[in-house]
């Protein structure tokens, strides 16, 4: 089996998804070719970091993630290929792979340079096919990542910079807007370890998830969990609170937008309430 | 062969259903997965059973179809299995399996309950991920949909409300549009059998085809049988009476909802007409 | 190894291209199905023209191209299968294959009229599922075309106009634009061979390519390759003159439609401009 998946702001409409896997099984025909999602906003390297960390775990060991989301493509970005937790990953060197890089241990690093692994003419406005296809066929096929160029040392990567989540005051969680869904959930930066540290339940005091001019009293269960229409905070399937809307679009509904605050806090004490 | 379906309504602007096919290819590396579309209009239970009714018979038998619309995600609703005409289904008791039921003889139906085919951790918000995946891909390693569960009587499934057309006095049938496709076509409960009901071609009069204000005369053999944006009333590719617009989008342009009411029956005798 | 290719106008939002794949695997259990797109505008064949002629030569010699962009389903318009260049098309006799056919020299053609490889049933409104799909999934298998019925004479098959660029006067090239990307960048009619016709670089002076009222001085050689929300002219990455914006949507920043003019000379001496 060899498993290559694909993570592009390419969208559907065109024919660039459709080539790229033309080259891909011009070169491996072995390949078994998934589709992560096309629909990264253009250019969204955030929002692509976000999706990888949270989707490559559930494919197995030794797949091949090809990520597309280049806005340097043509200028002399680097293209990386990285070994960790037993997948591959091919990128551009833009801090894409930040968010994962911090999730353990990398293994091998490669600056992708070997030319004899690409197309034989390279665009300089469609790397997805000429370079990142056929380099991602052949690691599919089982080729040593260090065939494709020399070591890199995990620091000297682009880094991306990225707002996490921070305490203000002893038990007040400061957070932001990541990224949304296509439901229009709103996935913030605030994973469970993070909520852990104001977490102090049976205090008798409940948790205020407050965004905008929004206040959401305590954490929800399931998306049916309250009323149609109504807003909920919620652990999303990828571990991070999500502002929801039972049955709806919360993005639209509240008007929220990508950076937006969102501030965790217990509230007056529960007896205390009217 | 092992060919799994999806028909979900997770759209494809998200990694959800590339996740999904992550966990299948992880249990069953010689999985097929097809997408019959993930375009289902959010937690629209009728517009997917149409759509699985219509579509299961086309791909071969032995297929099992996994179907993921599912408003209940999280509650305490049920998740079955089903045995059917050589395919099995996979789905929310939602109802979502009704029309498909009425098609024939239900096989095996059971509860599935059996925590040792679904991931280890279970979400409250991503069932397709958690249980879905996992079970179908096991399915479709061949094993016995009995290991999943207690056996279900069909009566204790949830039965949709789906309106069904009627007979109003002799000769006028009385249906309502359920869902449109992407081309704008308005899709009717009208089916073949219903029509025939009150088919008196041959007797001089022609068939009125009434929705809103409209009236169109006769029914089409073709998009093409009119002239460019006219509306038309044809028997759909998948056995049901639609409205539609040569080269052009019924659904918008004659501002056709669901729930609209059809109505059939034979005008005037044709000599009589001017 | 098959593989089979589908560009379509069907959208992803029905179950059309999911049930064609049903019918494909049916026969062939084998094929390797990769969707190029399913989003060519509604009915544009000129769209798909350009999309199957940019995109078949990146596939495997051998690939089976089938292609449903159909405005005349259900009218008395041929289907054809053509074989060329190692591949095999399979299209709806409306000058879809033209430009493809101008590339090089074809081989086989055939009427495609045996029943025999069609579904026993044949629906006037849906042959991507009665037609195409089955002879697609019968030809990659490796049948014959020939099979298929008569053979064709390449001069008798519908012909597309689409305009050619040309020169007017002895170095302005007057081309125009063919269609767009997802990304809204204009793609021309202008090709690397028309160009060159006008091509003096070297002689002191600018090419200048006009369209509406805009003036872009200068071929770009990436998309990075000026001011962000500034229009560039680039030879794209399917070797034609494209429009774009600098991250941003040419086509509707600029207001560019369809068949707008773009004229292409060279301006003032340099050493002459302020």
């Amino acid at each position: 089996m060899s498993i290559l998946t694909l993570l592009t702001d390419f969208g559907t409409q065109d024919a660039y998804a459709g080539i790229m896997k033309g080259v891909i099984l011009s070169i491996n025909p072995q390949a078994v070719i998934i589709d992560i999602t096309h629909h990264i906003d253009p250019q969204d390297v955030i929002q692509a970091a976000y999706i990888i960390k949270s989707s490559y775990r559930y494919f197995p060991e030794g797949t091949v993630h090809v990520i597309v989301v280049d806005p340097g493509v043509g200028s002399d970005r680097r293209i990386v290929a990285l070994e960790m937790m037993g997948h591959i990953f091919l990128a551009p060197d833009n801090g894409v792979l930040t968010l994962l890089m911090d999730e353990g241990k990398t293994g091998s690093i490669v600056s992708v340079e070997n030319t004899r692994y690409f197309l034989k003419s390279v665009s300089r406005t469609f790397h997805g096919r000429d370079i990142f296809a056929p380099v991602g066929a052949h690691l599919c096929r089982g080729m040593d990542i260090r065939n494709l160029g020399s070591p890199l040392d995990p620091q000297n990567l682009v880094h991306l910079k990225i707002d996490k989540p921070c305490l203000s005051g002893k038990d007040r969680l400061v957070g932001s807007v990541v990224c949304f869904d296509g439901f229009g959930n709103c996935i913030s930066n605030i994973d469970e370890t993070s909520l852990k540290k104001i977490d102090t339940r049976g205090s008798g005091r409940m948790l205020e998830i407050k965004i905008g001019e929004h206040t959401i009293k305590g954490m929800s269960l399931s998306y049916a969990d309250t009323e149609p229409k109504s807003p909920l905070a919620i652990m999303g399937s990828f571990g991070y609170l999500e502002i929801a809307l039972n049955q709806g679009n919360a993005r639209h509904a509240l008007g929220i937008e990508k950076g937006d605050t969102i501030t965790l806090e217990y509230g007056q004490e529960m007896h205390g309430e009217k």
